[in-house]
């Protein structure tokens, strides 16, 4: 029989931790709102920010089993912004099941995230010491700038890969390095550990996003639960495409100028094809290595044990 | 020459000192959400929530200069919900009318909202001991609360009056609660004037709640901002035609049946009648009564000033 130590020391136990919580445990205080949050979670998904708010508190020596709250909270939180996102990119599927906008309605689709945003921050400040509270609070604010960052950068072909990374680093990195920060910190890490996993989250974040992008672009509709390349559908730069135009083919750019400018989307295969045939995929998968080869490095001030090496290989399978 | 104490003892230089602080004192870290925020903002408003919240703090002994910010907090939550209101009552996309400028409003308005929150609460839990920001946090998921179940009500000719005030104390009440709450606490108050000021700020909110109900059937559109009788246009039951339908004309029912079955508005002028004829303006006039005089009272135990003289003219401009 296992000690409570060692429970959720692998991904699979800690995915089936955090499962459970929101089987049995979770609930709010409004059972419509409840009821739409309950359907986006069973849609499934990996469940990466709260495994990661729990390895870094077994990392610093603390116990998954007493941080499941505080990991939930890092879960709810994007599960808020994915509720959110379905107004915004008015969006009629999300990870294969009916959005909540589709099903209930922009209207709830507004409320249901502010009422989880709003019940989340009653909890934290509630029940966890500063500066918790704070560093939530702080990294909604990333999330959202980031995301506005990423609407003015619609339609520009010029983006630079520097704000490419800026934007990834306010919407998807802060909330991975808050996750590992917060585990770190209620775990009882020292402060060079707490600084360590905050860095290891932030670089995993960015290279999180990169994969992301780029699954976007080599994933089918089926495996992605959202159509294909549905990043170029919405004139949105990824690394990819950055990464293709910066090898120089002057048609390639005229090619997605013309792509970019018109209203319709059946160039978007050849576009894939040139994105690979100019190596953006390629260079993607390098920058991804970059990145993810950063986040196992900030793990070095970090005792050795399960916990550091379940970071490092998710880390490692994001390099896959 | 005033002292500091004095300033802001009225109404019209609390108004002054925060319209002064949102020109100039006010930014967040995001360009487009800090233009978006100061339009609302420079549309105007009447800024009881911040009034009521430097009058609690002066009725507690405190100095309005001291809680300027606190006090901005206040109308800035209330900003932000109307923000995402524009979306939630966004009905162009619904009548067909889908255009991307469209779309794009609800991007950034979803946003901003968000953004508003997580800098607000950024602040609040930097800057403020327990427990205002788990106060602030629980009020708004009160808001949401509050909203959902008046979705939840709309169409339904049959919500019962304490259906109506429950909704109205959620989504409306409880932010004047905590607003004068929050400033007493900041004051230095003692706990039964805290607890006085959160009742007084309860009651007077239902009231004020009402009166923005009893315009909405009584004002023109000038003077409203919006379409007069724009609750009927929703069929969103308020408190006039609550009170209307208690008085039991069978033929009056049936006529905001058949209203609220049809799809098409020609009949409001002809409901805001019948709604008068039945005594459902009288009615709501008292209701709004009750509640305001149940705010006065609750300011008894605090004691007598300039400061308490305002809350309760502010009480009675609900009842002329």
């Amino acid at each position: 029989m296992k000690t409570a130590d060692a429970i959720g020391a692998n991904a699979d136990e800690l995915h089936a931790l955090v499962e459970k919580f929101f089987a049995a445990t979770f609930t709010t205080d409004n059972p419509i709102v409840t009821e739409a949050i309950k359907r986006m979670l069973a849609a499934g998904g990996k469940r990466l920010r709260p495994r990661i708010t729990l390895l870094a508190a077994q990392a610093c020596g603390g116990r998954a089993l007493e941080h499941l709250h505080l990991a939930a909270y890092m879960e709810l939180i994007h599960v808020a912004t994915l509720i959110h996102d379905d107004v915004v990119d008015n969006a009629a599927t999300r990870r294969g099941v009916n959005a909540t906008a589709v099903d209930y309605g922009n209207r709830v689709s507004v409320l249901a995230g502010d009422y989880l945003f709003a019940w989340i921050f009653k909890n934290v400040t509630f029940n966890y010491p500063a500066p918790i509270p704070n560093l939530l609070s702080a990294t909604l604010a990333d999330i959202c700038d980031g995301e506005v960052l990423q609407l003015a950068a619609l339609r520009n072909l010029d983006l630079p890969l520097a704000a490419y990374v800026e934007i990834a680093r306010k919407k998807t990195a802060s909330l991975f390095a808050v996750s590992a920060q917060c585990g770190a910190i209620m775990g009882g890490g020292q402060s060079h550990e707490v600084t360590a996993l905050h860095r290891f989250g932030e670089a995993f974040g960015v290279a999180f996003q990169m994969k992301d992008d780029l699954l976007d672009m080599t994933a089918d509709e089926r495996s992605l639960g959202k159509p294909a390349a549905n990043d170029l559908g919405e004139r949105k730069t990824t690394l990819p495409l950055i990464a293709a135009l910066a090898a120089g083919n002057g048609g390639f750019r005229a090619q997605v100028r013309h792509f970019y400018d018109a209203d319709e989307n059946d160039a978007i295969p050849a576009i894939v094809d040139g994105i690979e045939r100019e190596g953006g995929l390629a260079a993607t998968r390098a920058q991804i290595d970059r990145f993810a080869d950063q986040a196992k490095a900030a793990l070095e001030p970090i005792a050795q044990g399960a916990a550091k090496r379940e970071l490092i290989k998710l880390t490692e399978a994001l390099q896959s």
